[in-house]
């Protein structure tokens, strides 16, 4: 293995926490209770997918919802990092997808089952070029838009958030240490919907990234 | 980084992926139904801790429960991995524990919630060292036992699992890439418990392997 590079965490790092109903209209959109604590799940690594290689729906689901995230990738690990000091453990950004199979999530939280089917399958994580810090010098004030098929399904700027990035750094690293490469995905505004195979979903930052994938059928 | 070791699979790993209710007596000792297909779950990678170290009970927890687990250790990545083939992607094993905060899972499997909280926290995933594949001819046909201050508490044998290893990482692989150096939790025999500060855990595979942990508070 050669020398990590933080310009391509997607091939080392080692963990991807995302942080669920992290915006008040998405949370409203799912008819789900506006937290007052972050929900936390993940994501394995081999969850990544990248421009290029297609988004899969997987067989078991007839419901693959995208949610746009902005990506705060870590590049100082620590534990019990204080909000006041979170900023100085990141090292960039990633605009991200959080592929959801929303009808196995429903089930997962009805019958109390942990969401992995629906959030942790191949290429339920495509990711963006990585976005060095400077380049976003105010992460809570960016917009963040998706596109299927050339419409305009999410739009919303990340100063919609109810956990701020410092906080959710804080308050993850209390209890699962932060490591460099590491991706938190920050939640997603409101408009997700689901995708069918042969969509092409665009997505982007204003101003700083987009991307674009095709949705294909898991063979 | 150095040329990875697959007997230090905890170091570089990128992912660990647990089975709830693989034995039946376990599953009922928490009524829960005896499941038709696997509940899945992960840990991240930091969550690895190794002897020497404590298992430190996180503040947000009343009631932290041993779970001891045979773990398979992946030495040949894949996907869609068919049953007949499964074993040839085992590099070997290592005795594990799922440590769990059980009062959380309560609250997370009752409010639909994910259980990153009551099972991903930091040192919920004790460690043995690396055991070869040969050294366990037959996974499905040992005995797993675990120990709180002398005290017997959990005894079970792998042929009571109601998922054999082959067809968990077939199932697994069909929709989670299994990457050299993964680790899968098998799922625990009954017999779980809560343990203390100060606690000091003994668990083996008989004939092969022991460790043991000392429980600490987080600070
Ligand atoms: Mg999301
Ligand atoms: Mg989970
Ligand atoms: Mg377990």
């Amino acid at each position: 293995m050669t020398a990590r590079n933080i310009s391509q965490f997607w091939k080392w790092g080692r963990k991807i926490i995302c942080v669920g109903r992290n915006y008040a209209d998405h949370a409203k959109e799912l008819k789900n209770a506006i937290p007052t604590e972050p929900v936390l799940f993940l994501k394995p690594p081999s969850a990544y997918v990248r421009e290029g290689s297609p988004i899969l729906v997987p067989p078991y689901t007839g419901n693959l919802h995208h949610e746009v995230e902005l990506g705060v990738v870590i590049g100082k690990g620590g534990t019990a990092i204080p909000q006041a000091a979170a900023m100085e453990h990141v090292a960039g950004y990633a605009l991200c997808l959080d592929m959801t199979a929303r009808d196995i999530q429903d089930e997962c939280k009805s019958r109390g089952l942990p969401w992995t089917l629906a959030k942790a399958f191949n290429t339920s994580c495509p990711v963006s070029d990585f976005i060095p810090k400077e380049r976003i010098p105010d992460p809570a004030n960016v917009q963040l838009w998706l596109k299927v098929n050339e419409q305009l399904r999410q739009s919303g700027s990340t100063s919609q958030m109810i956990f701020s990035i410092p906080y959710l750094i804080s308050y993850i690293s209390d209890f699962i240490t932060l490591e460099e490469g590491d991706l938190i995905l920050t939640g997603t505004p409101k408009g997700v919907s689901a995708v069918q195979e042969h969509d092409e979903l665009q997505a982007g930052i204003q101003d700083v990234v987009t991307m674009s994938f095709r949705v294909d059928r898991q063979d």
